[in-house]
């Protein structure tokens, strides 16, 4: 019997598209799904493609070459042991960006083959790196989903504040976008923006963007890596208010009937440069972005410090840099900031975000005290200011918090000029 | 052998707090606790109190009268059956505030005994009642703790902006809160930061404020408020921005680091009306809190109607007037919103919040201007604010959001115009 070198568990999008990615590359496949139907339905589809069916967990297995490459394909979860994958339907097909973690011999064996299904970035480096041990590869890529909903949110509220503020038609948001793409904004997210603003609605000949309902969906993985962080405590706002924004989106009906019962501020036509302040929203998406991703690498460091996996966060940049939703030219800037220190503890010390940032914070608040003003919901923007200033602040207000603290619960404090935990006699 | 009518198992500051408030209403209760040292400690300290020590769970059991009515006063958790107790160690031994939950034949037997120890709100009503079945006594507690962390930041953030845009002493903030606690802000965490402000250190003759430790602690019930709040899928930005709040002053060396090398603006002096401005923060403070309420209380109807706990939001906002951390005057306000419409969506939707909403929105988004623009870090007043815009938007740019997600995943959209999915062949 003829066995093949690696075979597919799970038939659904990102199965199929992987199994039909790895034939592409001149491999036999074979492939196996919990329901006959469903793998019979793919060998129909494809039958020209050199898919062998089994249907039976020991057919499967006996199909395949020892030892035995599997792709397990099923739902990921925080504590399963796998390969994360990025790139969504098409990725998977022609080229994701693979995030494996587990066993580093079993990495090894299936390598070959991963790293000819990846995607490549620009320099031609492969889109796939062993990520760790344990859950370390699905972890990854729980926290690249988180980062992808701050980005769609950013670029939401850049959306919002545009139209909004200086009220910019879907065409020349679509020429916004396709220009902030040329620059240091380039990435996948952005160039579908600009695209998603050009198209119109076939059923109605309206801009298609105009008729789709406000009421954004969510998978998990996002308030997953919400949770994660809460639970690690790193601090990640960003990311956690693009899920409550997503969330507070859903929430349609009661938001209509809201919008007639409390009151904002009263309209005023903006009065200043419109091509200084396209500039501004730019730079204050392309800093709240720096901040988005400080507060990621942040976490991928508190989770590989707590779950002993010695990440390394160069080489997670660079394999995002190609394949995966979050794909963007910056990632490059993140590889290099990691090549220059690889213990960096947040990314906005490194010397090109820390100048970016000093240039580019001025836009920002410039940006979110306008949309404040107007009555426009930034809550990402908003957040990354108050992360960024947090941050640098040598001295925050929290010695209040932790003499009320004390004053109501004896939880006790410690003091700037010795060691120790003290407790005062408030009463 | 003589019984007791009540028990009390677990000796830490709560239970023992607990067991001799009951006991100075007249009753003789028995006690446990693990460790007999720590049972002798008590009886030692209070020989005076009619505590009965025992040292055996059974000598525990046969020791109360049935049915036995006991208080479990071990560490909390979200699955467990029983009594949220807030009030810290004054409050458990002069009167807390009570939150059971758990079979409601079990409550009517302690019912009398709970009521007796229990605070009393100004109008002379005991803070306790029965929440619902199961964990809903637990549940609200929780939920109870995240709002004081979201009230503590907000009072940390006022006070971040009054120190640092007008520059105000401790002795001027002192008076600054002891006023408002003249007013709608009148509440037991307003009192004790005026008095903060007041306290000297006895070491140093210095301000005792300035001499603590600005790295707040936490010990998790903030954490597990989010993490509900995201499991349930209700927005809970500003307490969930509170507790990420804590956890940045946490880091304290990579701030005092940073400080150094991340650019903020200009400071400039502060030119406009300081009496003004103090009002404005006052404000922005009493609308960001009632922000927060909205949140709080959305997420107990989330998981009333999650759980079937049939929980009574007004029963819950009438006894936290009295004996807890977050006693205030406005939860009168909260209790006559309820009593109003029961089933009330949203607590800014009651003409009484509405109509303060519609007064101090422009103070809140003038204080945040400020902050932002001044470089202070103020991450719930805004997430206050971007809340506020966001409930009240008929339109949001989730739109985007979900064009992005089906041009990238195939995940389908709505539409405004009819009902169903749709998914666009965008390449």
């Amino acid at each position: 019997m003829t066995q093949q070198a690696i075979g597919v568990i799970g038939m659904a999008v990102m199965g199929k598209n992987l199994a039909l990615n790895i034939e592409s590359r001149g491999h036999a496949v074979s492939i196996y799904n919990r329901s006959r139907a469903k793998t019979d339905e793919v060998i129909a589809e494809h039958a020209d493609r050199r898919l062998v069916p089994t249907y039976t967990l020991q057919e499967f297995v006996d199909s395949l070459e020892k030892p035995r490459r599997i792709l397990l394909m099923v739902k990921a979860g925080l504590h399963f042991i796998g390969t994360g994958v990025s790139g969504g339907e098409e990725g998977a097909l022609h080229g994701p960006s693979i995030m494996p973690g587990g066993p580093r011999d079993a990495y090894d064996l299936v390598a070959p083959i991963l790293t000819e299904i990846a995607a490549r970035a620009k320099d031609g480096t492969p889109c796939v790196a062993w990520m760790g041990p344990d859950g370390a590869g699905h972890y990854v890529k729980m926290v690249h989903n988180g980062i992808e909903y701050g980005d769609m949110q950013l670029i939401a509220e850049s959306y919002a504040v545009l139209k909004h503020v200086l009220g910019l038609s879907n065409r020349e948001l679509a020429e916004v976008y396709t220009d902030w793409n040329q620059g240091e904004l380039d990435s996948y997210l952005i160039e579908i923006t600009a695209k998603i603003f050009d198209r119109k609605d076939e059923k109605t000949g309206k801009d298609l963007v105009d008729v789709i309902l406000d009421r954004a969906a969510q998978k998990g993985t996002g308030k997953w890596t919400s949770q994660s962080a809460l639970d690690l405590g790193v601090p990640l706002p960003l990311i956690t208010e693009s899920v409550f924004a997503r969330v507070l989106s859903s929430l349609k009906d009661e938001r209509v009937a809201a919008s007639t019962q409390l009151a904002g501020p009263e309209a005023k036509p903006f009065s200043g440069d419109r091509k200084a302040f396209i500039a501004a929203v730019g730079r204050a998406l392309y800093l709240s972005k720096i901040v988005s991703y400080a507060q990621g690498f942040a976490q991928l460091r508190a989770a590989s410090s707590e779950y002993d996996w010695n990440l390394d966060y160069g080489t997670i940049a660079r394999i995002w840099r190609g394949g995966c939703i979050i794909r963007a030219r910056f990632l490059q800037d993140i590889t290099e900031a990691y090549a220059g220190d690889r213990s960096l503890a947040n990314l906005l010390l490194a010397p090109y975000f820390r100048d970016i940032a000093a240039n580019y914070q001025a836009a920002l608040r410039e940006v979110v005290g306008a949309a404040v003003a107007a009555g426009i919901a930034v809550p990402c923007f908003s957040s990354a200011i108050a992360y960024y200033d947090g941050y640098r602040s040598e001295r925050l207000p929290a010695n209040l918090l932790q003499a009320q603290r004390d004053f109501f619960g004896a939880h006790t404090f410690e003091r700037i000029d010795q060691k120790g935990s003290f407790h005062e006699a408030w009463n």
